[in-house]
């Protein structure tokens, strides 16, 4: 199997470049007899899509996707699904002048290093851009589980930079999070994520932060011992996310210092279910949901492309200094959560086809 | 591909129960004509096995491989390779009062809703002990990894419960690692550390922890792009071991408050070579190594088997109160070493076979 | 991996359907830098497109490619590469009455079984219109193996219905056998076979045939042994072609009459080269290329679309009288042609890639 | 996916050598709670085992399986079976003076031209006696196939050298063909093709011949269209048995002279169920089973090893006569009919297995 394609049942290969003809993506193994709802394809593009906001990239895609194949009279047939997404803004001589410099924590050395030759615009095949391919094969993904399922996936930015926002899971709600243009659920902290962005691009720099993600409704027994683990899948699918460095689920990181006596979910039976009295496993046992919110979190990276000078090397080896002059996200956090929320969609979607049904 | 296979090029899939005949592994890719060191082979098992310290469980297994296939007067053949090691100290007879109960936050629920039947002894399938053969795998792996990379990977254990060692990675060998019965490259650190897993031995309780890795000599080109990055197969492969909660490299989580122009690593030439001036990409730009060492750190949650009393439910839902009798680890992260490393090795000989050369 | 992807090195995914917008391919896993050569993508085409003279189907088809993604400034960039083909004359209209109806031999029926729904235009997903991808990835692997093994393909057409050319494979070479419009290398037996064609088509019957293929400049060494094998490969290749029926090397069925002393290929040395004294084996000894000319014959049923008056039902079970009117090649076996030599090459693309360079 | 692996749902992993320690088979991906059923496993070995009749190698080995894992109480448990054979009755001295020849249409020469090694004992990896492990996991695929599917496999020898039985295909049951020492249904064919394997024992050379097989109740939907059909997996596995060296089902190659007015099956209701009126489909349409019987055949060259004086040459290219004294079957058909099963079970578990259910 190639490294471009992502899952062993609902199979997604992606292809494209930020400043080529067009990005898209292949579906193979939606089943047949789903509901194609066109709304929700727009809907989670234009979640993802440059220029949504004054705190993204001004790079003008409409990002209207064609659907080429695998549907038929609004269903699917269970033939792939690809679908295409045109560059239609790509201003290819911004890059120009850095068709042989090695951008600092960019992927142009790796990449020369790796292929030899390199596809420079707009950081090519390295590009977030390919992720707008991943968002149409997630929201292919969220039409099996909402028809098959009932999942509900639902991821907000819990921090910025130092700005953080621990309110509780039970008051974010996908409306909630929509509604404030860094997708945070809190208006307070987000008008402070706002400015604190604000104030980076204006310094011509950049800001990191954690998404925090919950997915509700996903029925115990998803996910496959060993290497299919649902939280191998899912941490596999994040950190496919370019600047993410970071990934934990229920107790992470912090649990390392709470002892098992604090940290053991026991069973109970609620409403004539097996259920946890607490949930530090995350709703994942032995790599298996047992039927609990599936919870985790993601660290992204300040972005590397930022606009104050710094000093590198062009592909000689001479040193050189570097303006970064193109159209950027000072912060893609906001821009993130669609991501997440997808590719957390195709891991489900993925272990779900795989069950014995 | 079976969800029991690890890898696509460098493909490790892996059987057995915890109380069934054997356990095993077979590899399947290993190139032709690599020295077999059986030594190798001995000793990463022997750092894993259990009954090693006084600090992990007394279940005595000698963890003697068998080869079976795959190796020719000393070399490998290019055909696939099995190794199978022997249950001997299986005592089954522990885990007849478990059968049909639950143990919080374990795979018992999850498993019985998965598969609708279950191997109850000693976790059977769930159990850690099926990680034997993973480290044999890796020693396979760290045989060809030597040969044609020289890679050199080296795991310890940072951090146990609220107990942090937070010295240089220069400080750090393995064979200063292998001094210390916890793998702390601090002998201080160490004591502290073993008297705390004592403690929590004594209180019937369980303790978790961090492990950091760093590989050190990867050249750069290793690693593909979109759903092969390094990163992405090197947290896959760390969530597959039992107990791990957390996955971060390089910058990791604490990067997400620091800014792009603070994180950045900027180019220059060293010695001749391409070299970053900083590494707070830990080695990974774009998913692809970049020639710096390679550093993360995975968290583990204490362990579940804890011998203190717990509520729980029994598989018709009854209540009942639970005391776990079985021989467990009080703190896996020693053990946990050598399996960090294993798989390390695994991702890194995977993807270097997926380089074309 | 997805059953609309073809190899496991060189990776082909295939979409579209024969009345939708486009059909195309996803080829993942083409080195870099390998020269793209647009002539012989538009040759490969063109020898498969509708059309091409009066003996095959009149649906009108231009079949020009679109490349999205992966070339950059004339050459691969190892990124995958996505073609489409536009369909341009697609009638469906000609199908309404068929929506309902199992053709005999058609894969109405068992679509209609499998997915409980289907894209009934023009055969939809099931329709030999998607091998126009096929035909485009084989142009791609023509190109690297061109550049990396120097390997020739050649197939041609060694019969249709009973009329047989027994000629010698030293007779024949791509220019010979393109001169003929049936693809046959021999001009008077071509005449045969078109007049045959002529009639069936007057009679609204189709005939079938055999095609035979040669591949020259094969290094020894390519091919793996157990499931990998070079001829388990070539077979899986041609059997997704539509109407393939059998498949057979070197001796094949005739050699059953054989004895092994008969059949045995003794080695030699002929240029300081070891070879074979002869080649019952076809070029392939234990799944694995020796060398020597890789030779193998595919044989394909008559089409089933044919004008004549035809028992059938419809899905309902009620009987029904059906005459097909679509535009249909009474023998396919020409076009055929492109398409054997294109999967011939995605094998051995795919498995020269698998061996380690 | 390594190529010791055959199948994507039901995944069958093979491993060792004919005079290692022992041969065997991982199959994961058997679902949980199917009965296992040794008796099965042990006669299907017992058909395949060398030394059965005076007909077959003298090599003697009881071939008595191991499980080591995935079995608990008598049934599956979901988790990967890992089965071994001993090689007990290894005569590897019998292959000392073979150690640097290369037999003529034996692997000798493309392994060593693969790998630059090769364990020569035998055959080592190439040797036939890998598939006892085939057919282990054959007998788990039928344990599989009669609980979910009802499907009935039957193979026998059609014809060996110049012997052909051509009765009816309702004439044989796998009662009558096990009656045969050949496995030929006729008693009376049986003796002549008897005779002929002796005289060329006799005469120090071999015989090949075709395999038939008969597949019956598969229902309609199974297969998988494009590069999944039935016809191009079961062509692939057949061609993963050593000696295959053409396969052809329904019409064939025979069918190449035919009409397509003569060969289409018209579909009629019989018994309330859509049918054909015919089978030259052989039971698969568009690469889908369509529920009439699938019928294939299968053709084997005479083995390569021979007692006869052959020439060939040696690894320094020098010419050498050789004369082959290990024991070896004249004629492999009779043995092979259980792979020729087991080979179809595996492919028609995995894509039963990779039907939505």
């Amino acid at each position: 199997m190639g490294f471009n394609t992502f899952g062993t049942h609902f199979c997604v290969s992606s292809f494209g470049e930020s400043h080529g003809p067009a990005i898209g993506v292949m579906v193979d193994g939606m089943p047949a007899g789903i509901d194609f709802d066109e709304s929700l394809l727009l809907h989670e593009l234009s979640r993802r899509k440059p220029g949504q906001s004054a705190l993204s990239t001004q790079r003008s895609e409409d990002d209207i996707p064609e659907v080429l194949s695998g549907i038929f009279e609004g269903k699917t047939t269970g033939a792939p699904i690809c679908i295409i997404i045109r560059n239609k803004d790509a201003r290819s001589s911004d890059y120009d002048s850095l068709k042989d410099i090695y951008r600092p924590s960019h992927a142009d050395f790796t990449y020369r290093e790796k292929y030899g030759i390199r596809d420079h615009r707009g950081g090519g095949r390295a590009s977030a851009r390919v992720t707008a391919g991943w968002v149409a094969a997630g929201a292919l993904a969220k039409m099996l589980l909402r028809e098959q399922m009932s999942a509900n996936i639902c991821a907000w930015v819990s921090s910025i930079h130092q700005i953080q926002w621990t309110g509780s899971v039970a008051a974010v709600s996908p409306e909630v999070v929509e509604q404030s243009p860094v997708r945070c659920p809190d208006a307070e902290v987000s008008n402070r994520m706002i400015a604190a962005i604000e104030q980076a691009r204006a310094e011509g720099d950049s800001l990191g932060g954690i998404i925090t993600c919950v997915v509700q409704g996903v029925p115990a027994g998803i996910g496959e011992p060993l290497f299919g683990k649902l939280q191998a899948r899912l941490a596999a699918a994040m950190f496919s996310i370019n600047a993410a460095k970071g990934f934990e689920y229920g107790s992470g990181f912090a649990g390392t210092e709470q002892k098992g006596s604090e940290l053991n979910d026991s069973f109970e039976m609620r409403d004539g279910k097996v259920s946890t009295k607490t949930n530090h496993s995350g709703g994942i046992q032995g790599g298996i949901s047992n039927g609990a919110p599936i919870l985790f979190r993601v660290a992204f990276k300040p972005v590397a492309s930022i606009a104050k000078q710094q000093d590198t090397i062009d592909s000689s080896g001479t040193s050189v200094q570097l303006e970064i002059t193109g159209r950027h996200d000072p912060c893609v956090l906001p821009r993130a959560v669609p991501i997440v929320e997808a590719m957390a969609a195709l891991v489900l979607a993925d272990l779900w086809l795989a069950k014995p049904h």
